[in-house]
């Protein structure tokens, strides 16, 4: 493991300079490698689906597992966007002539390797692949074991189209082994190792958080809020938060709870909960919802509390905007929330007051991608604090250096 | 020390919305208390000093926590500079029309309660205070036990200089205990601060990254070079060097090691060697330079690898500048490296590959400074690569959320 290490952090040296045309040649032989083994990939997929069949792995594991030919389509079609994205690596910015005579500016340069951990979806080997090359960065990947066999199928296209654009095979290594120890000790390499990204549940997740000697770009809880204000427009509202909580249940940027303003309850509720109740959304409301909303169970302190990532939805009336922050503060998990309201003051409170990773006005909390934030790409969305939050895209696997051009400045 | 964090959580809340008036004049009120207050800061001061005598405290360390008139003003003046500083919290950049009718951007917002560990030095109790202050940071500071007393009476300043302005007292607390084990308390308190600053010595960083389950900005080694290229003009290069090593012995970002190319050794470096030796650095070099240098002693491996912090320089002859680059990812520390030349396409070479915090063309490596920097005032120097890498001022104790506006868009 220290010897993929020592590798990878030989080939992030070479990779961190070689120029975009390089990295798209690479993108687009290993999309073409993909498309053209298609056959041999989803062989190697079968024996995979087959031991996990045998091992009596559960039908929702087994389905993220399956290489359909549409997925496999999938993969080369990322790969193949991609290359059309802005490479980040050498932006100069903020160059700045200082009294001393010395122009002080930040070049954005690759992290250098980054450990990529997963769980049973092998189309995640190509995408973090893809971003981590068009990054300027190696990868170390380690997908479930149950998925071995795909990977290091992918694998083998990823390889033939790196050396096919002149790139070391080195800057993708896949971590052969079944052994559930190699993750333990990838994330404690330290000197091998500058950042690591789970892909995979919060338990995966915690796990890796306790034992971890490295940054972890964390992706935790999304219980997410739309705020209907007494001000908003009560058709706008119905709309967004409708949305919000119908576009994909499973998504961490759905709308968990929804909160509506007392001024404005009776207007929105019934109807909107009619549309809930349609669409098959079970509701669980406080006890002025209940008195609007007939048949809405009601609501615990647990629901307040809870990311279903199902169709249930918890509702409750709250007095005004500090209220709904409040209950934000208290619940809320800092990932996305909404503000529906025509009232610029209120707008712009919920805005610079609510400490979430997206703050959205007039918007569903779906909309939290990286694809529609225009980041082209996403390797995860990150709820911590420092470095990258929220959506992360090519730009949050690259940090920047100070770089300072003189004529022979001294300092006295 | 729950308890403090719980205030300290509540703290920042507020203290992220409120305004820099108010900020600014909780600085210029404590920068007030510190000036009036200066005898009973020099009373506590004293008591400290007593005991650390009678403790047997070595001589530097009672000089650091010694707070003479001088550093006293110093600290005050340091106050009242910070009030000039743009306020980072509320910036929003990067906002941009998407193909969905949602704008989105980026808002600065601070990180919410920030550790600060640092040693006997008193002084940082109001430094690293304000700094925190000023970005609407809450603050939790230990500093060295045989300091308390000192920090305590500085702390009444700015407890007072806070209330004043309307702000919390609560938005900078000291631990008030002198049990070590605070320390290692602190540094896992994950749900109530967000990011530890340690200022001290390599040996409180490793201890503190070892048990810590919060993000640490380390600043560990500064093992810093300066390549002198065979296109260099001589003399800038001669000055460059100098400068470099002697501005300051004991600063992160003096050079350590001196690589000189092959051609141009004989050229400048017997008479850098001289200055250098009048100037009292001893000087360590490679059988190459002890030809040029008469009385250079040997350099061993160990010296390539040394941050002296002392008047001790390493010399190296390298072939050219892929032996220069070598050499400084082989030895170096990834803190501040520089090239002089005035070839364009070297300087652009080693501006490009060089992977450290901050890179130099024909500039003195003892330039790495927030101050010289254009940051204002500087918390540290992070020698780490994620977040803030390099000298870090206000902005390196903020965050960017995602800021979404719209009118009532849905994702389909």
């Amino acid at each position: 493991m220290f010897d993929l290490g020592d590798r990878a952090r030989t080939a992030a040296e070479s990779l961190a300079r070689a120029p975009t045309d390089a990295k798209n040649a690479a993108l687009i032989a290993i999309a073409d490698a993909i498309t053209e083994r298609t056959p041999a990939i989803q062989a190697a997929n079968r024996r995979d689906l087959d031991a996990g069949r045998s091992n009596g792995l559960a039908a929702p594991l087994l389905d993220r597992l399956e290489l359909t030919d549409a997925r496999i389509r999938s993969m080369s079609e990322g790969l193949r966007q991609i290359t059309a994205l802005p490479d980040p690596v050498g932006e100069i910015g903020e160059m700045r002539m200082r009294p001393s005579g010395l122009q002080v500016g930040k070049m954005r340069v690759p992290l250098g390797v980054i450990g990529i951990i997963y769980e049973s979806r092998p189309n995640v080997t190509a995408d973090a692949a893809a971003l981590c090359l068009k990054s300027g960065n190696a990868a170390i990947l380690r997908g479930g074991s149950e998925a071995l066999a795909s990977n290091l199928a992918i694998a083998e296209c990823i390889h033939d189209g790196l050396a096919g654009a002149g790139l070391t095979r080195d800057a993708v290594q896949v971590v052969e082994t079944r052994d559930r120890a190699a993750v333990g000790l990838l994330v404690t390499m330290e000197s091998h190792i500058d950042v690591i990204v789970p892909r995979g549940g919060r338990g995966l997740i915690e796990r890796l958080s306790r034992e971890a000697r490295i940054p972890i770009i964390k992706h935790l809880d999304g219980n997410c809020h739309v705020f209907i204000d007494d001000h908003a427009d009560p058709d706008m509202a119905a709309t967004v938060a409708f949305n919000a909580k119908t576009y994909r249940y499973g998504i961490c940027g759905a709308m968990e709870t929804l909160l509506v303003g007392r001024g404005i309850a009776p207007r929105v509720l019934p109807g909107l909960a009619a549309r809930f109740t349609d669409a098959g959304v079970e509701l669980r409301g406080c006890e002025e919802t209940r008195a609007l909303v007939a048949d809405a169970a009601p609501a615990s302190e647990e629901d307040w509390e809870t990311e279903y990532l199902a169709a249930i939805l918890a509702v409750r009336v709250v007095g005004d905007i500090d209220d709904a922050m409040e209950h934000i503060r208290r619940y809320g998990s800092g990932h996305t929330d909404a503000i529906v309201t025509d009232d610029l003051t209120r707008a712009r409170r919920f805005m610079t007051e609510v400490d979430s990773s997206s703050v959205m006005v007039n918007a569903p909390t779906c909309f939290c991608d990286g694809f529609e934030y225009g980041l082209g790409a996403e390797i995860g969305i990150s709820t911590n604090k420092l470095h990258a939050r929220g959506p992360v895209g090519l730009e949050g696997l690259t940090t920047q250096k100070f770089i300072v051009l003189g004529n022979g400045q001294v300092r006295g």
